[in-house]
C-alpha cells in the first residue's frame, strides 16, 4: 500500500517483548514545479515533505490555498513525472510574482511581525466567505462526524501516526477523505480534491481535522468559504481569532459527547441545560 | 502568563454546557533578523509561528539546527528589538549564502526530490555524531521519561494543547523543557537553551518528545549527537531511516509500560521474555 513501510520493530508490552513488522507512515519530499511561459521551461516551485499519495491533489490544494490559482480552470495541465515530482501549467493570465517563488508563506508575506497584517491580508485573499445565514445545525450531529473521519482512515488504522481531514455535507455524509503525516497536507489534498471533483466553494458543508488546529489549517479552510471547522485537538489563539474575524463556526477538542465552542456558537442548537444562560452571556453587548 | 490566551467558551458535557474561561496556547509569528556586517542593516532571515517566550532561544536553536551556527560563540550579540522580533549579529567568519538567505530549510535546500541525498546531506552538515559505544540503558528507564517531561510542561496542563520537548541525562534526570505550539519549535527552543547552557553536544543525553516524530525532529536532534530519542508518538519512515543512518536508538508510541522500539537496540536492556529470540533475529546476517 503506498504511504505505507513495513520496518521491524521490537514491541515492549507490560509483560512481554515481541518482534514484528509494524506499519510505518511513509515521509517522503515532494517537489511541486510549474512551467514558465516567458523561458518555456519548468522552475521549482515548492518542496514539501508528504505521505505519498493523492499528489496531484496535494499540489492543487496548496496552489489553492496559497491564493495563487482561484479554480481549477486556472490550471491548464498537470503531470506526474516522477514518483516525487509534479509538473503543472497554469493558466497564462496567473501571475506570479517573485514574492510568491521565493515561496514566502501566507504569514511571511505580510510585514511577519504584525498577526493583525496577516488577518488583514486574509479578508482581502479569500475568494469565498462562509454564509452569514448558513444552515443552523445540532451540536450533537457535528460531533458525531470525527468518529466517521476516523472510520474513513485507513493509513491512520494501520500506523497510528497519520493525520485526516474529511469534508461532509451538512446531513452529516463523508464527502471526501485524506491523509497524510503532515496535518496541512492532509487538508491540501482535500482542497484539491475537492477542486478536482467540483466540490467548491464549501459554504454548506463541515470540515473535520484529526488534530490540533493551527492558524494555517483555519487560513487554508477559510478560503473555502467554509461555516463549520470540527477538531479532535486544540485551537491555537490565532486559529480562534481568525475564526472569529472570517465568521467559522470553530468546535474543538471533540471527543464522545464532549467538545468545545470556540466561535460561532449563533450556528448551534444547544438543547442541554446549562449552568448559565450562555446565549445571553455571549450575544448580548 | 505568556504564552496562555483566555478565551469564552462554551464547553458542552454528556449533561450539560457551561460557559468557561478556557486557556489558549498562544500562536504569534516571530521574526528573526540577522545583521548585515557589509551593509550594515538588519534583513529578515525567518519568520515561524510560535509560542511566545523563550524567543531568543528559539532563535539560537533555530539557527545552529540549520547549521548556520557551530556554538554559542559564533553569536556576538542579540536583542530582542519588540515582542515578535529577535534582532542576531553573528561573527562576520559566518557566511550565509543565498540559499541560507532565501530561507531554504534542509530538506529543500538538497535536490529535494531525493530523500537519500538529503540523508547523504546530514551526514556533512551535523556538527556531533552520537557516541558508538554510549551506555548500555535499561528500557523502563527510558519509558519512565515522557511522565516527568509531562509534569514539567505547565503549558500543557492549562492549554492540552502545545508540544513538548525535554531533555535527561543518563540518570534519568530532567535538564531542561521546553513548549511550543510547533513541535520543530519546541526542539528549538530545547536546542537554544541547551547551547546558551553549555549543555551541548548531547552524546550523553535522552531526548523525549510529546508528540509524533517527524525526519525534521530527528535531524534538528541529530545535530547535536544524541544517542537516543524517546517520543509518545508514531514516527514517520523518514525519520527512522535518518535515525538509523545517524546512529541514534528511536522510541516511539511510549505510554505507560508500552512502547516500540524501532532503531539501535544494541543500546538497550531488554529483560522482558520475548515469544521470539529477537536480538539473534536483529542482529545476525
Amino acid at each position: 500500500m503506498r504511504g505505507i513501510r513495513n520496518k521491524d520493530t521490537i514491541k515492549i508490552g507490560p509483560r512481554h517483548s515481541s518482534l514484528v513488522s509494524d506499519s510505518l507512515a511513509v515521509e517522503a519530499p515532494l517537489e511541486i514545479q510549474i512551467w514558465d511561459h516567458h523561458h518555456h521551461l519548468y522552475f521549482p516551485f515548492n518542496v514539501t515533505m508528504r505521505t505519498p499519495g493523492s499528489d496531484v491533489e496535494l499540489a492543487l490544494g496548496f496552489l489553492f490555498a496559497e491564493g495563487i490559482i482561484g479554480k481549477i480552470e486556472d490550471v491548464l495541465q498537470w503531470e506526474e513525472s516522477a514518483d516525487d515530482l509534479i509538473r503543472i501549467m497554469l493558466s497564462p493570465q496567473i501571475r506570479l510574482n517573485q514574492t510568491d517563488i521565493d515561496r514566502n508563506f501566507f504569514t511571511s508575506s505580510s510585514c511577519g511581525v504584525c498577526g493583525k497584517k496577516s488577518l488583514e491580508k486574509i479578508a482581502h485573499a479569500s475568494c469565498y466567505f462562509p454564509p452569514k445565514a448558513s444552515p443552523v445545525v445540532h451540536i450533537a450531529e457535528l460531533m458525531a462526524l470525527p468518529a466517521q473521519l476516523f472510520n474513513a482512515q485507513s493509513l491512520f488504522q494501520l500506523t497510528g501516526g497519520i493525520h485526516g481531514a474529511g469534508l461532509f455535507d451538512m446531513k452529516g455524509q463523508l464527502l471526501l477523505a485524506r491523509e497524510d503525516v503532515g496535518r496541512h497536507n492532509a487538508l491540501d489534498k482535500l482542497i484539491g480534491a475537492a477542486l478536482q471533483q467540483q466540490l467548491v466553494p464549501w459554504r454548506a458543508a463541515a470540515l473535520v481535522l484529526s488534530g490540533r488546529i493551527s492558524f494555517e489549517l483555519v487560513q487554508k479552510a477559510s478560503m473555502l468559504g467554509i461555516p463549520f471547522i470540527i477538531a479532535v485537538g486544540a485551537p491555537s489563539s490565532l486559529a480562534v481569532e481568525l475564526a472569529e474575524d472570517c465568521g467559522i463556526t470553530l468546535i474543538g477538542f471533540t471527543k464522545g459527547e464532549r467538545c468545545n465552542i470556540y466561535t460561532g456558537a449563533e450556528r448551534l442548537i444547544i438543547d442541554k441545560p446549562s449552568s448559565t444562560s450562555i446565549t445571553a452571556q455571549l450575544f448580548t453587548p
